[in-house]
């Protein structure tokens, strides 16, 4: 056993209550988040200061109290340090000045350990917050699946049709698989030394698996994510890999691969995953974050998963992130809620 | 036997071939369509001209061989003859200046036989289409679900999160009963008179239906679909009705009502869709629009969708509409493959 009850949850081991955190509990929602966020300046700039991430990653630890922290960053550092010129313009979200769109491009991204070895300001977070973190409390490290940062890479910002991406993957295979393989090998250094410098846990987040068909996900995105996790399990048996694609509930009978937990986003009904991969793997998730606007709503659904997975096995999360204007008494909430629901005699 | 093979296809009946059409084939991939856009000035002026507007309804069934014409509009006429005003910004679609978010706004909303006895413009495009189409060929004509519709009036424009209707969901779910009521009253006018107009099909879209987890579409949309689909089933029994709630492929054994063809989208595997719906209902769909970026792709899908469904009970279409960067070529190939490998001896 470890001393981290969300260790041991994420290995299916029993535990006295069923963990709980919140995707992007670190966020806006937070009032003290806020003054830190304007103290940086603007968001990248928040990333690229451990002090500053180190402190924002641990608030929802002190004022929500989840179980785990997660490290305070954002996928894109990767493809930034790759090379890739990055911006947050306001009221656009992320945007790369110079999109990916050809093998010349291609080939002039850092890849590998090169890459990874840039980002020590995640590194140095890390180790921030670890020191500053109670043994009992785990910290999540993390990373995009190179799915979904290459979609970002090609299109240059966010989309709605993702027609930039689509296009090449059903004309240009090759140069899609090519761009996937240099991203995969950087995010598996990555987490490599996102797990030296001190993170229990890791999240590889495909954030826009919904993207892409069956066929085309199964093909150009679970595969790469699964080398990650085969690679991560083989040098670091201890560190449980929570796999989250967001959005696939049509084909989960197809999801497989060495990894511990798999994260249910909200609009995959808890049972059917439950159904689907439950004896596989410890499930986490899944409240629509929307409910976080009522506690009504919130009890209902509270109760109603912890029914669905009262056997355990089971992480308690929203399904995707908080969003800016919850009330904070109604995250405090969820999060005792959800504790409290669960508590083994 | 109707005179229409589409119509046939949508009861189920043999065909000689299986009928197919594009969503949003009358659009932006056609040059045809762009000059008379042009000529129109914009979109809105296009969908209040029938003359107009019957010359792009017509275009694809005489330059791509579609075996239906669908009307050419949009969803939020309704909305904006309901009372409220409506403007297409370049670059960020629709806006409602003014959103529907409280009890006052919505009693000021003109409704029922009041509201859809204003389209008169959408009625006089069907009587010129029906007119000018060919016997053999369907006229399809549509309208928004009701929670899509909802979502335009309350947000006042698209959404990446839908925060404002879900908050209204989760803590005044009344108010959005009554609103979803209100439009569906006016939807259910709008469709017979399009009927009464010439349509032989009506389409349901539910563009946003993946917004709402599976309890509350349950709760907030689908009943509100079945409804209209019941309503106009009693009174027009030989007018198939199309349902296209777009990406819930983690609920379908939930689906019934009395309607015709479900509309499968590309998300959902029509394997998937034809084990849970196949036997009660005609399925319609689903390439993904993006394979028309390739004609090995298009191939690829056309001939894997064609076994699928085999055995017939099938309308071939899109998942998704076409998307303006298409080939035109490769829009007439898609429709002349879906014809070539389903032709029966």
């Amino acid at each position: 056993m470890s001393d981290k009850i969300f260790v041991d949850a994420c290995f299916g081991k029993p535990t006295p209550y069923t963990p709980v955190w919140m995707m992007r509990q670190a966020g806006r929602y937070l009032p003290q988040y806020m003054k830190v966020r304007e103290k940086a300046g603007n968001f990248l700039n928040l990333c690229h200061n451990p002090e500053l991430a180190a402190e924002v990653t641990l608030q929802p630890v002190d004022i929500v109290g989840v179980d785990a922290a997660i490290l305070f960053s954002d996928i894109l550092v990767v493809p930034n340090e790759m090379g890739m010129e990055l911006d947050f313009i306001k009221g656009e979200g992320p945007v790369f000045a110079n999109p990916v769109r050809d093998e010349k491009a291609l080939d002039a991204l850092i890849g590998a350990e090169e890459a990874a070895d840039k980002l020590t300001y995640v590194y140095d977070t890390i180790k921030l917050v670890r020191e500053r973190l109670a043994d009992d409390k785990a910290l999540i490290g993390f990373t995009g699946a190179p799915w979904t940062l290459a979609t970002y890479m090609i299109e240059g910002q966010g989309t709605k049709t993702y027609n930039i991406c689509k296009k090449l993957i059903y004309t240009e295979p090759e140069f899609m698989h090519k761009l996937l393989a240099k991203v995969t090998e950087v995010v598996k250094y990555y987490l490599e030394k996102q797990i030296e410098a001190g993170v229990d846990v890791v999240q590889i987040f495909d954030s826009w698996a919904a993207a892409l068909e069956k066929s085309k996900y199964m093909e150009f995105s679970w595969p790469y994510m699964k080398e990650i996790a085969a690679h991560i399990k083989a040098k670091y048996p201890h560190i449980p890999i929570i796999m989250f694609p967001k959005g696939i509930p049509a084909y989960l009978d197809e999801i497989d691969g060495d990894f511990d937990v798999f994260g249910v986003d909200w609009s995959t009904p808890m049972a059917l995953a439950k159904e689907k991969l439950g004896e596989r793997y410890v499930l986490q998730g899944n409240m629509e974050p929307c409910r976080l606007y009522s506690k009504e709503a919130t009890y209902e659904c509270v109760t109603s998963i912890a029914e669905t997975m009262k056997e355990g096995r089971h992480i308690f999360n929203l399904g995707h992130g908080i969003l800016p204007d919850v009330p904070v008494e109604n995250a405090k909430y969820f999060v005792s809620l959800c504790k409290e629901v669960s508590k083994r005699a």
